[in-house]
């Protein structure tokens, strides 16, 4: 009978029995139809493909991720993923739409239609990540939005959830409401799941209203439970380590896990990669090139429900990437729905066709030029003596700060950070709705000169500056406003690097390995302004994240993300 | 906090670890809420259960079989299978559509309503089983039924598909028609799979149709490949052998199995169980209890996407059982719900409310009384001399046939097969459409004496009569339809023993001990006639089965199953 396409003397990746098998692969109408190499002869192919020595295995699946970590649109984040081998995403747009609401997931849906990759959603749950009390974001989605956007073609789960503290102590709240919503609606669904540290009872109650996966960083003894309790777990590089890997061994976990990317930045992705990147440590950390295989391709599949990929087998789609070897996990082509995408030694036809998004998209900055008058650290109760500040502490490895007590000297109301080894951060609101703004302190693993400004900062995305003197502190944040979003690094007056994100202040148009570059000159000028952090773009974003222990800064305040609550300066 | 049920110190079975862990379980609103130690004491349980030294499972579950074959209706079919501690199963009732058609399957989902189980069903998709030009049944379910029936409540797959042939060889068949339907409108559900034998290029095919399961008698080789190909094996009784269990355990292969009972009559049901007995069976063969467990609960739930049950965990429907010991799997307690449904020790309110189905029901068998005259097997081409007819040789073991070629004398154009060793079988249509009457022989592991007579008779349940002479088969046909269904056999002119089957000619209404004791002297008298056979009514009621090789017969003739064909009774 006709095919299309036949693979030959491949070693191909079987996921039932976890092996590799040696079999010819035969494609017919974007789906496989024939694994094995008795009834080849039974083929006409319309093409065939050589892979005598290599690995065929399907295309990897990343189903926890979000595109706009990577400050690039769908279609360009997609063209460099293919090259990786990454066929299938879940993206969680809940970057885009904490400034633009619903219709920013509407314009990501749009602008991934046609993409190489496929391109699924996880809507987004928590928008704001907390609530209206502790933050200002650009969109809000309450229940009547989430109803809406679960209709959408190409949803594949409701994205993670994270406000666990409201699930578990508050009844009829929001979270509630929209999880009962979505289990009764839509209960084709995954729900997604980010529960730090949830143990217990809490953890079980958290897992009885229907969230059954977590994605965030996993101790040995937080992974068990949560297996234990009917979670998935995707594991992301921070939680990849020996100790973790050496129990996924010994216990024979792979069932329950997939790995997962959830935020790489764009000179991350440039530099070591991608799903692919994982792939490879898992390996190079003792994890059989089976079971990575497994853990990429079949385990993520079935957690989405993708009944139609993720495996070797007849009726698939014909998602499959071709590989010298596994270790180095060197993609040599990539075949989506049957057609070649992706190849190291042949031209792919690729239409070149990038999505703009609406005008207002590229308007989302809502400022003007900030003074130094608003940077003014004061305090109306003490005119000359001390006052001890609530310090965030910002540490290595982790999103999580430390809250810190430190007396600062004030002279005629003026609070003299500046005398301290302390820097000032502040929050200007800029989806033009409160105009808040916040002052602040840090200090631990930041910069510790110039300044530095951005719009990329979880979940709220407002203004971020932070910095060691007001000068540079306000060209930095005027030219972010300028640009209408992105970041920006200043040293005595000087802009020491810059990467624009002119889409809603956080996405870039430009093509992926200028974006990589750009950011990549924006991370050393933050190593240079003695940033020490193995991520500082992402730390520096996270210093706004109210989901993430435990003292952190929005335009309402400062927040005790423990306690949910806006806590002041001064003690 | 308060829950409803506190079940306490049991060795509760946790798939993910696939292992028994001592926990208490917590049951809130019909679901578990907590499975541990550690925090029991933050709960106040209402009513509170010991299970020291004792078991708790899921519930079983049994996601291949036909409830038609118990000759029982749902609801006295669903309280004797909760005592033997299955809480869900998902039949499909193509013994009723093949006489009923739509209204057929209707009235069965009706009448599972007010079951303690939890009756899914799958959607007949092949009636009749071949085509009409091969069988006339009550029922035909076409491409616009399907459509129809797969939009009701509690659907979970499309049934078993079993017309293979028509799949691999004609295109745009209505077989074809059929899957693109399922495949496109309702991805949400698996389709079940029927496919003895297939293999290489064919089992690919099949694979490639979206057909991933089967539950036919399995040979190694055979299970190994549809594994490989994405098949999820359903293993019935008949599968269940030492052999094939070494495979299991060696390769692991748990992830892809289930133990399925498929065709139960009511005395098996009565005297060795339900899917209790092949979990009993699986661990006396050398499964272990943990995986014996996985492949009862947690991979058929998988398998039918029930993702609401098949492991004890927050979240999850409370179906639970207790189990004394986990060999003789005595079912203490079975809590559906959460809601205690059976215990040995304690009385459990039951809700008596057999269903009834609508009148037509009850008088399905549309043929006035048949005398000896219809039954004289002539040639009109031989008046005198020697004819080799096709003789059906039934098997012990299997529903296969063997198609013999023998020689018998003519007589004034009578064929005088009564002077043989063979026996004349005789089908008569009886839903009212054709009319139609065939004649064949019959020889092998049938009753040597005596007549039995049956509407029972896959798939079509036409009234086939088979007998050693025409006395007592008129008889035996005469009392089935006198009665409107059932099975009864006769010799030298006496009743032997009677099942009547009221309901569509196929089911009874009477309470399943009755039905199991009644169709046990049946049994018995069968074997008194020499019918020599592990489960002789099974074999009877497939000697019209037109899809199972080799030689059958239907009230449209003699049919080749292999081929597909009528074929004459003289050759």
């Amino acid at each position: 009978m006709r095919v299309d396409t036949l693979i030959t003397n491949g070693r191909v990746f079987n996921a039932y029995f976890k092996k590799f098998i040696e079999a010819d692969v035969a494609i017919l109408d974007g789906k496989i139809l024939y694994v094995g190499k008795q009834d080849t002869n039974l083929l006409q192919p319309q093409k065939i493909v050589d892979a005598t020595d290599k690995y065929i295995m399907p295309g990897l699946i990343d189903i926890h991720m979000h595109i706009e970590s990577s400050m690039a649109t769908p279609y360009t984040f997609s063209n460099e993923i293919i090259k990786r081998g990454i066929t299938t995403i879940v993206s969680e747009p809940h970057e885009i739409a904490n400034v633009m609401g619903v219709e920013g997931v509407e314009e990501m849906l749009k602008a991934s239609e046609n993409c190489e990759v496929d391109v699924f959603i996880g809507i987004p749950c928590c928008v704001p990540s907390t609530s209206e009390k502790l933050e200002t974001t650009g969109g809000v989605l309450g229940l009547e939005e989430i109803d809406y956007l679960m209709r959408h073609k190409n949803v594949a789960c409701l994205g993670e959830f994270m406000n666990f503290k409201e699930l578990i102590s508050k009844e009829d709240s929001k979270s509630h409401r929209i999880l009962k919503l979505v289990r009764e609606q839509f209960p084709q669904y995954p729900i997604e799941g980010h529960c730090p540290k949830l143990s217990g009872l809490d953890l079980a109650k958290f897992v009885y209203h229907g969230i059954d996966s977590d994605h965030t960083q996993q101790t040995i003894d937080g992974m068990l439970e949560r297996i234990q309790n009917g979670m998935f777990i995707q594991i992301q590089d921070k939680s990849l380590n020996p100790e973790l890997i050496d129990v996924l061994n010994s216990m024979d976990l792979f069932e329950h896990v997939a790995l997962t990317t959830d935020d790489v930045i764009a000179s991350k992705l440039m530099g070591s990669g991608h799903l692919d990147y994982l792939f490879k440590k898992a390996v190079s950390l003792g994890i059989t090139p089976e079971n990575a295989a497994y853990i990429t391709t079949y385990t993520p599949a079935r957690r989405m429900r993708f009944y139609d990929r993720g495996v070797v087998a007849p009726g698939k789609l014909a998602d499959l990437i071709i590989i010298d070897d596994l270790t180095e996990f060197t993609v040599e082509r990539t075949f989506k729905n049957g057609k070649l995408v992706f190849s190291r030694s042949e031209a792919c036809d690729q239409v070149y066709e990038i999505p703009k998004f609406p005008e207002h998209f590229y308007t989302s900055v809502h400022l003007t030029s900030i003074s130094e008058d608003q940077l003014l650290l004061k305090t109306p109760h003490v005119k000359d003596g001390h006052v001890a500040c609530r310090v965030m502490e910002i540490n290595d490895g982790t999103t999580y700060t430390t809250p810190l007590e430190k007396k600062v000297r004030v002279q005629n109301h003026r609070i003299l950070w500046e005398e301290t080894d302390n820097l000032l951060v502040a929050v200007f609101e800029r989806h033009g709705k409160s105009k808040n703004i916040t002052l602040g302190l840090a200090t631990g693993n930041t910069i510790k000169r110039g300044a530095v400004a951005s719009t990329y900062v979880h979940d709220h995305h407002n203004l971020l500056v932070i910095g060691k003197n007001l000068k540079d502190m306000v060209i930095a944040a005027n030219k972010v406003i300028e640009s209408q979003g992105g970041i920006c690094t200043v040293e005595n007056g000087q802009i020491l690097a810059k990467l624009n994100l002119t889409i809603a202040g956080i996405l870039s148009d430009k093509p992926m390995d200028m974006i990589g570059k750009e950011l990549q000159k924006v991370v050393e000028s933050l190593n240079c302004l003695g940033y020490d952090h193995y991520c500082p773009v992402m730390s520096l974003a996270t210093n706004g994240l109210a989901v993430s222990p435990a003292l952190k800064i929005t335009d309402k305040g400062l927040v005790d993300v423990l306690q949910s609550t806006i806590v002041s300066l001064i003690i």
